[in-house]
């Protein structure tokens, strides 16, 4: 089990510190989302009142926190940084506040997560600071996944897996997509995930649609059934898995497509390892699929990067020249989709290592008729 | 049983054209969040990948969709309205799609809950528009509740109304937080919640800070314990109502401060009624704790606007001078905290009616020794 501090290290706001000073940015200003996570392990709700931690290139750190989070916040695991703590009262302003404090600055890195209600109003509170992102100054931190944060996607990985051990016994012809999706959403509590981020139950036509949820429809014998799902772990990692089930027998032209969307999927997983670019494992499934006549019916990208997002760099997508580093963590799910029909998809994580590639998910990649 | 139609009426855009319009803002861009479903009824997940409805104040609205959403786009409520959906495919640009369409434009209304990774991109696509947000212009719409959505508020009270009459059976002694908080989550989607938003169970000092969530603390006899508690019903609208217990015999000091916060609860939901500002509801609870002596106990705002949101306009806050107005939605929790010790907190939702208030929870507000 890894703890707080393996996954969190005190030392992260420093070399956060650090990259944004390489990066000529001068502050960084993190509202909670996935960034503040990062960089201290707190857990904040996002919410209108204004929570930020201001990590300057030069001078101290300081987080900024509203009077009645002050406890919450103390007690979270950013309490363990020896952070100042500035609480601010209802009827203050703490974008001023933030302003005072870090004076004449020319960039500002904003939490890729933060709302226009605050991002606007550090805009007018500091007129002569250019807004950029953080992400890209966080990117090379955030991307690169540590032992320990590898370990928590290899936690999520085998939480998921459990789930989708036990879809076979919850798809049956005559239920619906939804009451599918409860039980499979109940599953992933059981599993050890604190939060269901999506229940994906494509049956029939449905699974022709990537983002389809669950609707009312009732699966019918001899459907496939595309089931991506996914959630959060204590450790605030994610799981996303997908596989493709059949209720029954498939009908013939799924099944050949199926097969080429395997090998796809195979051939993607095995082209991933250090110093290959993203868009070139994209293309490792793009080109079997096209060569199979299905080129047009792969309408996303292969995969996207995972982490304390469920979608976050690196993308596996066409134009993403980015090579693959040891500790890049993402998804790799090609799938083919024939409107008004049915639709496959296969989705494993796979994390980049020193000489090649780990996948995080192991349950059969081959068609699972129930 | 409200339905989609009554609660995102097809002349919302209509509307919102019309407010923006009036405003000066020649575009409403919203991405998906709050202010897009409000227009249009879609519950689009909040994802890296640009999904927008832009609003013109001349000419026709539109949204912009990636390929795979479109599917998913065109069967949600927006697939009602005679919407254009454009769709962009994973290596076009669509901040660049939304500029060349809306030409020069002077001002752009931003979704108050838009991320910095796309407010700052239409920042550079339309480099001459001043960004404003989208929450002013929407404000005055959205926070007038109309009866459907009204109808919703209440669906949504009594469901967390039958949670709280729970909780004493889940409350006992020797028992941690967390395991009560699990067993009140189970109860929050139970009662027709499609999820948990919040789960605070406060014991003894936790109590004292208002936004503690749950903790390995085993409840002791004689503690009091906030509970506090929310979740979104299927129409998208927020339920949120606090009651305090206590386990076993409350200690005499807190039972003198519950008994003084109760008034200060009750004072202000008689306060409230149309024309009446929203400092001043804030006010007749505060004076009440205040002669009492304990109000620097009381730390936060009196209560927050609900609806899609759990926190949203109007805000019940000294310095907010805002009338009320039938429809206005909002909460008032007053609370009385001792750092250390333990703390108290009443909450209910309520409706601002042509003539008066009505409130949507309606639990005993006595102090409930379980």
């Amino acid at each position: 089990m890894t703890t707080t501090s393996d996954l969190f290290p005190v030392t992260r706001v420093a070399a956060l510190r650090e990259a944004a000073a390489a990066a000529g940015v001068d502050a960084l200003l993190l509202t909670p989302g996935p960034d503040l996570r990062y960089a201290t392990g707190y857990d904040a709700m996002p919410l209108e009142r204004l929570t930020c931690l201001v990590v300057r290139a030069e001078g101290e750190p300081f987080m900024v926190v509203p009077l009645l989070e002050l406890p919450a916040a103390e007690h979270s695991p950013a309490g363990r940084l020896g952070l100042e703590f500035v609480s601010w009262g209802e009827t203050e302003d703490p974008f001023a506040l933030v302003a005072r404090r870090v004076g004449d600055v020319a960039t500002v890195g904003l939490a890729d997560t933060m709302w226009a209600m605050q991002s606007l109003r550090f805009r007018d509170a500091l007129p002569e600071a250019r807004q950029v992102l953080a992400g890209p100054v966080i990117g090379t931190l955030r991307t690169r996944k540590s032992p320990a944060e590898v370990d928590a996607l290899r936690e999520a990985g085998a939480a998921i897996d459990t789930v989708h051990a036990l879809v076979p016994t919850f798809l049956k012809a005559g239920r619906t997509e939804r009451e599918v999706g409860r039980d499979i959403a109940a599953a992933i509590i059981d599993a050890g995930h604190v939060s269901v981020d999506f229940v994906i139950v494509g049956s029939g036509p449905n699974g022709a649609s990537p983002h389809h949820e669950v609707s009312d429809r009732v699966i019918r014998d001899g459907e496939p059934v595309v089931v991506d799902i996914g959630g959060r772990m204590p450790s605030g990692y994610r799981s996303d898995s997908t596989r493709t089930y059949c209720v029954g027998e498939p009908p013939a032209d799924f099944a050949a497509y199926y097969e080429v969307l395997r090998r796809a999927q195979e051939a993607a997983c095995a082209a991933a390892r250090p110093g290959v670019t993203c868009e070139s494992v994209d293309a490792a499934a793009r080109e079997i699929i096209a060569e199979a006549g299905y080129g047009d019916r792969f309408i996303h990208r292969t995969g996207h990067g995972i982490g304390l997002e469920t979608h976050e760099d690196p993308y596996i997508v066409s134009g993403n020249t980015e090579p693959l580093a040891p500790g890049h963590a993402f998804s790799v799910e090609p799938g083919i989709y024939l409107p008004g029909r049915h639709g496959a998809r296969i989705e494993d994580i796979v994390v980049c290592t020193e000489t090649g590639a780990e996948r995080l998910n192991d349950r059969p990649r081959e068609l699972i008729v129930v």
